[in-house]
């Protein structure tokens, strides 16, 4: 039996998207063998400076393309020309947009609308403003929109490969009611607090716990960017609107910025870096509050549902709390709703780095290519 | 424009059935209203002595169809003569089997070669011997046989509503390498030791909290049917086969039974009931030493993948482990891969009742309907 083609064009190879071309290798050798076999073809790879398409719809080799593109690429055409091109595929094609581009989320309504399928851990496109999040659900086959072939998955967008928003979907599709989502959705923040204050006891210095994560590779090149709290609450964002809140924008709700108001004029990252220690005892005056309590301090996202609340910030728990007993850079996200009563549905793990943030992409994939007719 | 119809059978009409039906009718509402809208029309409804079978293909209705059937069903056809009766209707036909029944799951195969899907919780089909499940899997157009319209999902076979099977496919579709899975797969198990041994000391004697969480409704009418630990192992053959392994049955790895051997010929639960005192030293024997260690008593199951290994019974864990701080009758599914490292991912919540279960089952129904052409 003839393959069907499913035709791949990749955005971004950097460190998710590398590890997404080897997923992709291992996929599309598993699905040339099934029956019927499907043929997936990488027919662009492209980053911020250089592009290869393939114009004869002949497969790229994954196995060597971000070398080839290296060596050969040409630089690329503007993205909505790109788009235009893919349309004119012989067959359906599927956008894995493996950047966080403001630019590319734009364009997302025009992809789907064009009948191209888009699977994507960009956090913007989703989290920006709600003008963009319905134009993208409206152009979407599995939205609310006019029927096309144009289905867009964002499971990495939260928790990286996790299954969060799977879940939080089939939860609400399947007429649960869902009061309240708590937890710890930046790796970040979660390995800086359970060293800061340990379950048991111990930790440094807010300043040198910061510092200490830096070197480790645990934040940002500029740890502000961790530490304003704007990833945790696009995050947020994303699963309120899931969950059927209106949320305007990222900045809608209270996020609680953990740097201090007098540090936010530094000019540079090292500078915010050198002068944080002057915080350590406000710092310190949380964390021996949270002790006396017999609590922890952790830095959470919740959603109240009923009363339309969003947050972000501290929060103390109880020893006994599973956001307490969470380990290194983990994640965790508690679902309570009316099904499952006062114990949450809990969902924990590594919510960053490649290999993870690859997986939910490249089962979003696999979703997108079981749906296409 | 004009709804795609989707006819729906159902059989079992119990906890499970009652909660599935009031998901179906929200689902029905649900999908009546997108675009394109799909009609989702129950045509049959059936329990072990009585059917309701629409011939005319008109949908029944959902919310009064358990006291139509007790009212004015007919007695039930052979099962295999239904099927050939569902098969003719004029589209996609979904069976929903929300029985426990052996002899509806030897019927899988058919029932999919004639391009119904099924989604069910029905552990049998797929924990008992090795050739039912291959049949099945080579019978099913989301299995390893030839192309046909039928489908088959069985989320809540493991863990009621949890995403254990999802997550555990995509894992394993996506190119990971599962190492090991271990957890408390059952609700008695875990609300029984979780009561005989609680993080922080205490508990009854063993005899005492079986009792105790009979009268509260946690174990099957005779508790000896959740002690021998067949339904874990049921559960750990299913897992341990979409990890890769040819587990042969449910009864072809090591599970310790909780019946101890002079209790085996026990005429009764009740008799059962009555003796297991006589037994309550051997089990305050392990408690107390795991107490001496630190630790406490659950019974988990596990497959450790690279050595094949898979075995259910009495395990220590650190009170700092995840499965020891599990609350109530919570189920808890740790996958240890290679992408996740060291921390594993860990799904946790109410692995048993009615309406999480046929949340597992509704969930099943929309990933049918989305990828049915």
């Amino acid at each position: 039996m003839s393959a069907k083609q499913i035709y791949i064009a990749v955005v971004g190879v950097g460190g998710v998207g590398k590890a997404f071309l080897s997923q992709l290798e291992f996929l599309r050798q598993r699905l040339s063998k099934q029956n019927p076999p499907i043929d997936l073809r990488l027919v662009l790879a492209r980053r911020s400076n250089k592009q290869l398409f393939s114009s004869s719809w002949e497969a790229l080799n994954i196995s060597t393309v971000v070398e080839q593109l290296e060596k050969s690429g040409a630089p690329p055409s503007p993205f909505n020309e790109t788009i235009g091109q893919l349309a004119r595929a012989p067959g359906r094609v599927v956008l894995v947009d493996n950047t966080s581009d403001q630019g590319i989320a734009q364009q997302y309504p025009l992809v789907l609308q064009r009948g191209i399928s888009i699977v994507t851990p960009n956090k913007k496109a989703f989290s920006d403003k709600i003008d963009l999040w319905q134009s993208i659900f409206s152009s979407a086959a599995n939205g609310t929109g006019s029927p096309s072939n144009g289905y867009v998955f964002h499971e990495s967008t939260v928790g990286a490969g996790l299954p969060v928003i799977s879940t939080l979907k089939e939860l609400v599709e399947t007429g649960d009611e869902v009061t309240k989502i708590e937890g710890v959705f930046s790796g970040t923040m979660s390995f800086l607090f359970n060293s800061f204050q340990p379950l048991g006891g111990g930790g440094g210095t807010f300043a040198a716990e910061v510092k200490n994560a830096k070197e480790l590779g645990y934040t940002e090149p500029d740890a502000r960017d961790d530490l304003n709290g704007l990833d945790v609450a696009r995050k947020l964002t994303i699963l309120a609107r899931i969950a059927g809140l209106n949320v305007e924008s990222p900045t809608a709700f209270p996020v609680q910025s953990l740097i201090p108001k007098e540090l936010e004029s530094c000019k540079s990252g090292d500078e915010f870096l050198q002068r944080l220690p002057e915080f350590d005892a406000q710092m310190d005056k949380v964390k021996n509050e949270a002790t006396q309590e017999g609590k922890v301090v952790r830095f959470v996202g919740s959603i109240d549902v009923p009363s339309k609340q969003v947050k972000v910030g501290l929060e103390k728990f109880d020893a006994s709390h599973p956001i307490a007993a969470l380990k290194g850079s983990d994640n965790i996200i508690n679902f309570y709703t009316k099904r499952y009563g006062s114990n949450p549905l809990i969902i924990q793990g590594a919510g960053a780095g490649g290999d993870v943030t690859a997986m939910g992409v490249t089962g979003d994939l696999l979703k997108v290519i079981r749906v296409l007719h």
